[in-house]
């Protein structure tokens, strides 16, 4: 993933986009991709969905979710695990299982 | 990533969760921690957000990326270098070069 | 606001649209309209956004917020009503003044 | 709509809560209850969300909705009804009946 983050990067750079990439603004980009993805499935079930437009819009909430993860100077791959061992405890097996309750509610 | 794909995988089949997890209600989850996360950044500026906060809320959004990724059976680094290239198209440097404007309109 | 609602429901109805519009998806319409609206926002200060863009996505949401609430025959300002009642609870005067905490940091 | 108008007013101005609602900050505060909202739909049918929390998220919305086009001094049934007349142009009955279709795949 460095070397996709490096393009990112380079991509931003070239066209001197850092002084609009404030880490709000990032957040914001990231939301409103996650809308133009879910539209991708709007009216229809699952299956009907068009894998190229959830390709091409699910790419740029990537994007836009490794350029605020870089800002942060976050270890990517630490934090998801990290977000993982917290939701072990908030879910456990023996109540969680077969279930989509949140955990406020288990 | 690939190991942390095995994780989020492990993770929701310990629960029995997959029954759920269509890619339609994958991408609104998505779309729900995309939310979560811009709450960090409300009424603030920028750097008075909690970096706590961000990371847990954009570990959220990385896990229903990748799981949304993983069902289609995505290359998530090709579709994110592909969008990239196509990106480099819309927005040529001599033209994008230090304005935010849209691609329809530079 | 009725004369709206109806003019919706015509809309809708002249298309044989409510087969479409089931709670969920009407809900996630709103959503995407939501970040339309945001996009407005994106990479500027707030007073540089374009009156005009906002004005439609606002109004798109609205109707996608009526259309939601028409669906479950909400009365509409009823409900408003009794949220701000709530807020008064959650939020006092002598502790929300001034800060923009959320009510459980106050 | 009137009187819910000057009681969100009144409800922000006495917690001194004006400085905090410029116009960015209330597009983000509405796309994150629009989040909430779809919360309450998420790994459900339709059917199955709880009235309760779509009335309470809803409300949500509306009242950043108002809030927002109370900002901009909007004409609120005039902004919804002008974008049904353009709605009306982009998909013609002729066309859109009972297809989900966006307008330029009609």
């Amino acid at each position: 993933m460095d070397q996709v983050i490096q393009r990112l990067r380079r991509f931003r750079d070239e066209r001197n986009w850092q002084q609009f990439h404030n880490s709000k603004d990032l957040a914001m980009a990231l939301s409103i991709e996650a809308g133009e993805l879910l539209e991708a499935f709007l009216w229809k079930s699952p299956e009907d969905a068009d894998p190229e437009k959830v390709k091409e819009e699910l790419a740029d909430v990537f994007a836009y979710a490794l350029l605020l993860s870089d800002a942060y100077n976050f270890d990517l791959e630490k934090i998801i695990l990290e977000k993982i061992d917290k939701n072990e405890a908030k879910y456990p097996v023996n109540k969680a299982k077969g279930t989509a309750k949140k955990y406020n509610e288990l």
